[in-house]
């Protein structure tokens, strides 16, 4: 059932395949008055974008954005926002092989199995390219929530395969081909991969996202929470595995004592929660950590089945991310705005005219 | 925005407060003509309810559910299930102290925010009390499930804060006061409990569930991926701070050689990927783990602010669970098969008619 | 696919059967902060409820309503507020003989087609029984719609099989059994009544529902405009057979000179529009009229089949309204006020901080 | 909130502007392997595009579709299909003029006051131009419903503001500008609209939409009833004032042993109800008719007020259908479609495996 549209109010519906004419979204709901321009879009997908260095896809993807509709003079209407991108560097011969069996750990299977046939060129619909939209749409809510909130996004890898990525400035994140924070470990990254290359196999890593500051009260309960619906949103990118919100897995050994973050009339002591209690903002920064699996798609032979049913063996050629983490950092900021700004106006729906008597709390004492 | 309804075609709305005269929910588009009772119902509500040991909050709610509708002469009508549980046991007096101060880790906090003000009693809307409608509705599903597919689900605890609870044996579950799937440390898990309460502190828990023979093809990409909605219902679990799928956060250490599951005619032959790839079922079992954190209300002061803003410090006395992952095992699988009917029908819809030429592959070969 | 929630973020679930044990709803999505209590919502129940004329049915339903949650000490919490109405004057007897055929014009054969089976008690389902909880949840939006925008609803009979009834004035409406805006031709309608009820037949009604004054801008194109909703709202209470917006089917032979509402500065000159364009809500009243359909359930014997396929005659007593009609009128306004309420937190959510140039125009002026 | 997306399970997001570089939409959910191309859809948007007649818009437009995803090697692959259709003839000047007037009777007014300001060009988003890609969509469902159900779809003008057209062959629709079952009043209505364009005036219309033969059963109860989702398609479309479904307001003046259609083993006797019963298929002809309101774009001069709120006399001159009507008949069917589609798949998730004892009814003999 139709689940290629993301988001309640800021709907995001995304089309298109790996190697297809074109892919793209249609934004409804954005709010009207939005300055926006083409300008505003591109330098986020080329954040995305493959080919950019060694370490990932070698496919020559311009990913320019063209807006079709919903902006009129430079400003956002109030309808639907057409976001359009044409595929130009398409190989399909690179797959035709591919048609008649199924990479081990790859949707080929479950794909044919679903729908009946697969479209097998470059993963089809199940790529990872078809998160671009994602990062075009994001953009626009990343805009909004700047402009209505002063709320920004931020992402870095935390662990590539084995290593560990430690945090040393988040102006390092776009100094380098890995989106880490860091500056002393890119050399020991840059051989870990190319070592991976050359073995022709594909390694997992571990991305964590952050935005603020956020206005408290955004998150629907029972069901939409914010931390529910950023889940949704982070295990929906391809290859995630996982998704922690604040302590995540930590807080397992945690006691209550040392888990619950204290509030003093300065802010919160720390930052356990990743932003949210009860399913809604506090005000805090969120803070968001997931992993991602190695790619599927590597030369080292893998034993398979073909459509008959038949034990057969798969080595996969062609163009791929021998990290698919790599290129991660963007799509997860991406996903994580459309969510917050999909929350901002809910929230803004139903409590759009509450008042409280608390003072306000500074969220960022505890963010540290 | 009107979060309190879970499901797309097999929807459950949640209603009720922790201390309000009932808490219920609404079943609407259940498919007609199953078989159903109150007797389908209880024992699952039975699991989960309180004051069934020493471990878990005192509260004594016998849990009984009554169906409003959608039954007729023992079988579903295909029209709304209402099912009501009545609270007989609220001490709401415990709460009062409550209504002025926001206990650290709660909810109280951000609902007050969100919303304006809030009711106090037994942590209002935000108790884990509510699950208990979702045990009722996942029961109903389960059922069908069952009926339908052979699909059954399981549970267990896998680790007590600090102490990992190794797997002996599923027929252990229901005889222990953890849903621990072992029989050699139990007495160890009881200690530790015992001590923790004690201390007047809490302590976190991890849980897997698993369901299985699942059918194939079940997921709704690009977004309503079986797995991004397993994520969904899983964190929006009242404490749960993480959610893996298969491997989870193991995967970022993996390489693709490993990670990817290989295919024999005989079945897969490992199960990293958790029963889903590109976010749709392949037939093995699923398998998910959630991190479940330490309670918020526990008996040792904290730090705090009250409604003035001004510093304070919060105990939390009455009645409460210390560990509440210890019921969580029963309200993970309900809103596991929740996930799964709901996309049991789903893709009924859309591929009611596929047909494919791929022979059957055992599901289970690489379960183990 | 679960049909039986109502609206977006005002949405209202549904359920019960005519002769089960409850009827009900849950509301989701309500403003936090309204005063409410039962005293706000049975007035409005008992405008509807049977039994309150010789003209209606005689089945005698007090339709108490229970608030089960989302009410803290007087006021909405924002969480779900679940309402019960208990069935007291079932008699189930009275529907044994339709089980095995299909009363022409009734649901009996779709239901039974569609699900396999059906209750067969009142209509079950399918009875008129269940827009009560309707009427319930738009006591709700007519509070918050009064309260916030000063926006009040009125209904009235526009005709009762061949008789037109002129407006006489709105104060009339709750002085006679029809809910008709008139005082003269009250006698003749009892008599009309009379005559029917003797001869064992049935008659159609139309009715007219106004609201006002409405905020402007309210709608969603391209497809939830405010008149497509409302078509939708109105075609789904039974019986009903057409909805008219404005001028209606009287607009096919106007001409465009005369259609259009001309504004001036004092306001809208004519309202053919019904208060809405393009969708949208230009501040006039909004003016809906719907046909309603001679009740199917009749005394004089009709040709029908059995479950088997075998001819045979059916004949219906026990209690039924001889024009259902005459208790649409509250129904209808109910699920106006839903519309609206729905679109008033839509509209808030998406456009909450626009700002436009142009000066207020009356919307009254052209309403008379 | 974001009202662009049509449907539940079929899904299709709308998006474009008369005057912008493209409009189209995204089709969701359509069941895989579904033969497809261009082809198929063009004949339907030929029958629908301006400039066929001296009757309609004299607007050069193609109207020429494009895939770019979601069918691969002609067939539909279960993904997401966007259709593009590039607009050619934009002539923006014709409007500068607008922008400070608001046109009677046109959404001029409305959407500047909802969205803060709005895209003037031939309407912008307001356009009828908008529902051209609807008509794209429906083809889709058509031709899915045709081979899955047999069923289809056809419609006619039944009035054309103050001529009444007599049905005289379904045959004569496609042989003359009006999509009149007719071929004996087809001068007299052509001398009609000349009178009317010398005149610069505009006149409504009455259109006719049936479906059939019909599966028994679809439709969603107690709110998805299936005439209450056509009544929101119809009303939705541009200038619609009133839908009704079979006997319609003629539905208020007749007797139940009248209007309820009586079955026997060979078919239904008649069919007031227009094909459903209880917001469910019958199985018979589904029959719909709707007004449609004069355009409100004429060279007439009327009343209004500009942006400053000052008095002003609005002509509208440029391209305009005298009777938006006229076009109005293929647009109907495609909604028609597009809800029988939708709830063909919503009736097949919930109650795919229905099993009942009814022998089958024709559905046709009281279609007549």
């Amino acid at each position: 059932m139709s689940g290629s549209t993301f988001g309640h109010l800021f709907r995001v519906t995304n089309f298109g395949e790996s190697h297809g004419p074109a892919i793209g979204c249609v934004i409804d709901g954005c709010p009207p008055g939005l300055a926006l321009s083409e300008g505003d879009i591109q330098p986020e997908l080329d954040r995305r974008r493959p080919g950019t260095s060694r370490h990932v896809t070698q496919r020559q993807e311009p990913d320019s954005i063209e807006i079709l509709s919903g902006v009129h003079e430079g400003r956002t209407t109030g309808t639907p926002i057409a976001l359009v991108i044409r595929n130009v560097d398409s190989r399909s011969r690179d797959y035709a092989n591919l048609l008649d069996t199924f990479r081990p750990g790859h949707a080929d299977y479950t794909y044919h199995r679903k729908y009946g046939f697969r479209d097998p060129r470059g993963g089809g619909r199940a790529s990872a390219r078809l998160t671009a939209p994602m990062v075009a749409a994001g953009a626009v809510a990343k805009k909004w929530l700047r402009e209505q909130h002063g709320t920004t996004f931020a992402g870095r890898m935390t662990q590539l395969g084995d290593i560990e990525i430690p945090f040393e400035g988040w102006e390092h994140v776009d100094a380098n081909p890995f989106f880490a924070a860091n500056v002393s470990d890119i050399a020991r990254l840059e051989a870990y991969m190319d070592e991976l290359r050359k073995a022709g196999d594909s390694c997992g890593a571990r991305i964590e996202v952050v935005a603020g500051p956020m206005p408290v009260g955004l998150g629907e309960p029972l069901f939409d929470k914010l931390d529910a619906e950023i889940a949704y949103a982070m295990m929906g990118i391809n290859a995630v595995k996982g998704v922690e919100i604040g302590a995540g897995f930590g807080a397992v050994t945690q006691r209550g004592s040392t888990h619950g973050d204290e509030l003093t009339p300065h802010g919160f002591l720390t930052n356990h929660a990743g932003g949210v209690l009860g399913g809604i903002s506090t005000g805090q920064d969120l803070v968001v950590s997931i992993a991602v699996k190695p790619t599927s798609s590597i030369r080292l032979p893998r034993r398979s089945i073909d459509r008959a049913g038949q034990p057969t063996t798969v080595e996969t050629h062609g163009r791929h991310d021998p990290c698919v983490g790599i290129r991660a950092t963007p799509i997860a900021e991406a996903m994580l705005a459309l969510v917050v700004m999909d929350h901002a106006l809910r929230h803004r729906a139903q409590c759009g005219d509450v008042r409280h008597d608390v003072p306000p709390v500074p969220g960022s004492l505890g963010n540290a």
